[in-house]
């Protein structure tokens, strides 16, 4: 199996992430990448430098125009300003204020935004087109014949809404990669999210939509990140009705139990007739990640790997989350030679 | 005019706040009051020290009874589950979320809250309960015939709405007091904030009853703080259609035609027939105020007390911001005295 990667997501650095009350070194941070790029080649997984281009057509499917300027512009906006530091957004537009957004990069921060753990600095934008393309390039592998492809994208993805960053998540890949699938003709598609957390931005991209069918295995969000989605009762509205899956478990989920729900999305994923595979992979499942509450261990991800060849399906693999550093690599490869070796 | 106070506002003393991407020393700090104080009793005001009591229920007429005890819970929750530094929120419920209240003391911070300005310590609750009693005790002495008084409120009131807090505000304490009027027999009555900030909590509050005009100058949304509200085409619902007033002005704005809104305003409470008044009271419009861009002068503020005093109403004055320590004092003690004087 191929995988895509970049250098450019070292553009993307933010210097402190807030978290629980106070500000922290980011979790999600550029040496991820490196550590999983230099497993995958020890364990023998060809690396490919990504050269795709910017391309705004795919993108303008899944998210709104307004915020994608936003996202261009964010960070000349809060220089300009006269702002220190990175962007980060200090107020929401939460229930029944307006949903109108304001003139001050300020109050836009906050429009845009689903929280402060996420900030913007001066390489962000090129880090998240770059994040993109990476994606987009492992979409290609696939289509053009290959069984499977993993797109190393930082910053991640599945948190990002229509117009929403938050969760370290600015464009969503993952959303991206199934709609290029449904443009180049398939009917129907799947995304399977078996990061920790739960893909509340690839829930709510797709909400309303019968052509791509969304899983997700996470904490439950009565006590977990993104605290408020994630529930089972969330199953998709209108044309979109009956495609989303949600599966939350709680704190100290070992594998079989975990491995049960994983069965059942990818019943659902069998009953849905999907052309292609989306997985939008995180590791932060592992016992020892450090924002995470499952119990996962390093050979359970062979396993899932395993469990996910089965539904035999051409397959892009986005990275998403994932923050034990000393075992981030070993775990993402273990998903790829699970899938290979099933 | 006498002016109630209490030590116990000191209880409150958030560590750091977060201010356009980074922490910062607060605005809001202990300081304000007794610097206030200080010059209240120069000029001549009578100090009251606070003795009244905690009385649940006013404050259920304004507040959820959930809200409650999560203000009342949240610090020993905080720190059950182990968290360090004050209690902030970090992500919240905006739009398409799940409007469904988490377990986890870090979800339900921001289940509760509309920023991360606002921060939750040890003593926050019983300097917020005492707030309320301040405001609460300076309500009674109008009732009890004085024509007008001040609560020395700390913290403020105004961007709390029912279940939220945010902007340094937990309980609306103007609310409660324009509640308590209407309790004792009053059949309408008027709130206007003249803080630099729009009332966004108390204008939730009232916004679908008509027994409660509320008019608010404050710093256009589309420039500043609280952002999602305070346009000028919100003027209430249901019963209170009619009853909302906005008065958004640009930066830069001085007193001749921030003047022009208060007699507007002034003209709008005439005609509601209200039987009190109660005025939200921030000198945050200063020319030096650190987060605000109004530029009244010291001498502003005796015009605006005189301005006030032609609605010839039972006035119960409650403290919102301000936040130019070398003035707020005298600034404070300049809207009574015009009032006084006029």
């Amino acid at each position: 199996m191929k995988f895509i990667y970049s250098g450019s997501h070292k553009l993307h650095f933010p210097q402190a992430e807030f978290h629980r009350g106070q500000m922290v070194t980011p979790f999600e941070n550029p040496e991820r990448i490196d550590l999983i790029i230099d497993h995958l080649e020890e364990v023998g997984f060809t690396g490919i430098k990504c050269d795709d281009f910017w391309d705004v057509e795919p993108v303008l499917k899944i998210h709104s125009a307004d915020y994608l300027e936003f996202l261009e512009t964010a960070w000349e906006e809060w220089l300009a300003a006269g702002f220190k530091g990175d962007l980060m957004a200090g107020n929401f537009p939460v229930r029944r204020m307006q949903q109108r957004c304001p003139k001050h990069i300020d109050g836009k921060a906050g429009f845009y935004s689903s929280g402060n753990d996420t900030s913007i600095n001066s390489g962000t934008w090129e880090a998240v087109k770059t994040s993109y393309m990476t994606a987009k390039q492992a979409q290609k592998v696939v289509a053009n014949g290959d069984a499977a492809s993993l797109a190393l994208c930082r910053p991640p993805g599945h948190h990002a809404s229509r117009d929403l960053f938050g969760g370290y998540c600015f464009l969503n890949n993952a959303a991206v990669v199934a709609q290029l699938f449904i443009d180049q003709g398939a009917e129907k598609v799947a995304i399977l999210d078996i990061d920790f957390h739960h893909g509340n931005g690839t829930q709510d991209i797709f909400y309303g939509r019968g052509d791509v069918l969304f899983a997700s295995l996470h904490g439950q969000p009565e006590d977990s990140y993104p605290y408020y989605s994630g529930y089972t009762d969330e199953a998709g509205k209108m044309e979109g009705e009956g495609s989303n899956f949600n599966y939350p478990m709680p704190p100290g989920t070992t594998y079989s139990s975990w491995a049960q729900s994983l069965e059942e999305a990818i019943r659902q994923i069998q009953k849905f007739n999907s052309a292609a595979l989306i997985v939008s992979l995180g590791v932060d499942t592992y016992k020892e990640d450090p924002i995470s509450f499952f119990c996962l261990e390093t050979d359970d991800y062979l396993r899932c790997g395993i469990q996910l060849s089965k539904l035999n399906l051409p397959t892009v693999f986005v990275l998403e989350g994932g923050y034990a550093l000393e075992m981030v690599g070993q775990n993402v490869a273990n998903v790829l030679i699970g899938f290979e070796s099933g």
